[in-house]
């Protein structure tokens, strides 16, 4: 069997672009820019928690990589580096050699130079570490939402938890959007180019890796205030032509994780700006909302009644 | 039972001193100082791996942090910032809190802050990330020993393999230098003074974490060159002290880990500034061999025989 060393040297240990030193010393060695402030991360990935034992460890290792890179889109901040701690019940070489090139696949396609990490023995768990850069003061907060303020949504989020719905047997998905469920949640695609063209547009942003109600209520708790959601205003269209159920469609949007859109306001007035990089990285931004200055959350439905609405998302050891 | 933002907001979220934005956000955000290369290292912690269970939590939290700390100093860079991710199998929050108050001790022993992580459900596993600075040019690498140099060791390494064998209950220790190898075994006190203080000194240099004689491998391994020690000059003094074995010292020395002593080389026409950093870290440095042109690590024995020795210390995933 390949020892920790070989494993190393064979599978976790690829060429750099931007790194003074990667793999194989005490620690990696890189060079922030200057004029840049480092933005920094962590998203452990645990079998039977996050991802099934049996998952494609191609795929899983994309998303390892990805669910990372995310959190520097999120704060507008550029990837750059990440490290992997993976422990394994075992060493099946195949199952390595297809994850590492999922992993380091979705690292090429971010620029982000894979530069070391730890190999050791455990029940299978994914420890990626990501550095970011972003100029000093530009990063964008959760905390910066202010009263009137509109609330956008990147993409479609729900498509990631109508496709694991669908993997679970509990819904048959239908058509090419369908097909697109399935592919958001195997294989997320970082919103990089958005983060980084928010910066100085933007006033709030999060990834949604939770759903969007509980990863809003997290910036209306950094920013001390509340939000009123408009519900004629969300982007159903195509988790409906997935999954043709109303009422699913709305949970998928409203709670389902995974998705790796970006939420983020923006005052009024720069809804212009807004929409020019919506179409400059050629993804739809819809406004759904806007910040309120008392606390809390509602939901304005179509007819104009208003109903609060709970701001909770997935919590690890919640009851 | 608390959930995950409750337990994080509790034990996981402490001030930081030189950190623009920690706990909180989707990263943290710090600030290189300028000049500074930043060192990037994981090392992972897995119950049943790398510790019982059963381990006293708040030496498990100082332990995680301090394995960590080691690699800065292995490269001679000050640690100043650290991530943890930990998965746990559910909640047991006098354990959290004690883990998590051993962790921020070592941290705050070492100036280093703690800025963020990931709390998840999972078996029993830490990865912290740590990261520091280094003048740019200045890292203390591996691949720097050359023919002639002098091989060093910093205080009395495999004490702590032997603290290791009397908690397994396969020796019996005696007096205060028993004391001091459980010591050495629960509470690594990580060489960063020395480490920073040997730069522009060490030609190359690591930690040992696997064991003097596999790591010391790396190191003519990555420099492309041999070594020989010196029987009569390795520092056995304490280790017999406390375990009165000549054999059983000598393996403890040659391949215990966790000890987390600096091996590292240097040229000979600088044995007094090394000795003088000695006295001025008030860490015993021993110089314990020189390196070869040819690739091999052997043993003089005080006789003048020359024997091979295997240069192989723990490797996960090796049979």
């Amino acid at each position: 069997m390949a020892g920790e060393f070989d494993l190393i040297r064979r599978y976790f240990n690829y060429p750099t672009s931007h790194t003074e030193l990667g793999v194989g010393d005490d620690g990696a060695l890189c060079v922030p820019r200057p004029g840049m402030q480092l933005v920094v991360s962590t998203d452990m990935l645990v079998a039977g928690t996050h991802f099934l034992p049996e998952a494609d460890p191609g795929l899983l290792g994309w998303k390892a990589a990805a669910v990372n890179v995310s959190d520097m889109a999120a704060m507008g901040a550029e990837p750059r580096w990440i490290t992997l701690a993976i422990s394994l019940p075992a060493v099946d070489e195949s199952w390595v050699a297809a994850f590492a090139r999922g992993f380091r696949d979705c690292c090429e396609a971010y620029g982000v130079d894979w530069i070391g990490g730890d190999t050791t023995r455990g029940p299978l768990n994914l420890a990626p570490t990501v550095f970011g850069e972003v100029p000093a003061g530009r990063a964008i907060r959760r905390d910066g939402a202010r009263h009137g303020d509109d609330v956008w949504i990147s993409g479609w989020p729900g498509m990631a938890a109508l496709g694991l719905a669908q993997v679970l047997g509990e819904l048959q998905l239908v058509g090419a959007w369908g097909e697109s469920c399935l592919e958001r949640l195997h294989r997320p695609m970082p919103r990089v180019a958005l983060g980084c063209a928010l910066r100085g547009t933007a006033s709030a942003m999060l990834d949604v890796s939770d759903g969007l109600l509980g990863d809003l209520a997290h910036i209306l708790e950094r920013s001390a205030v509340g939000a009123v959601l408009d519900e004629p205003a969300l982007p159903l269209e195509c988790l409906l032509a997935a999954c043709r159920r109303t009422e699913r469609a709305t949970a998928a949007l409203l709670s389902g994780g995974d998705d790796y859109e970006l939420l983020f306001t923006a005052p009024r007035e720069r809804r212009g700006q807004v929409e020019a990089i919506g179409r400059h990285c050629e993804l739809p931004l819809h406004r759904i909302g806007r910040i309120l200055d008392k606390p809390g959350l509602w939901l304005q439905r179509g007819d104009g009644v208003c109903e609060a609405l709970p701001g909770r998302g997935y919590e690890h050891f919640r009851n």
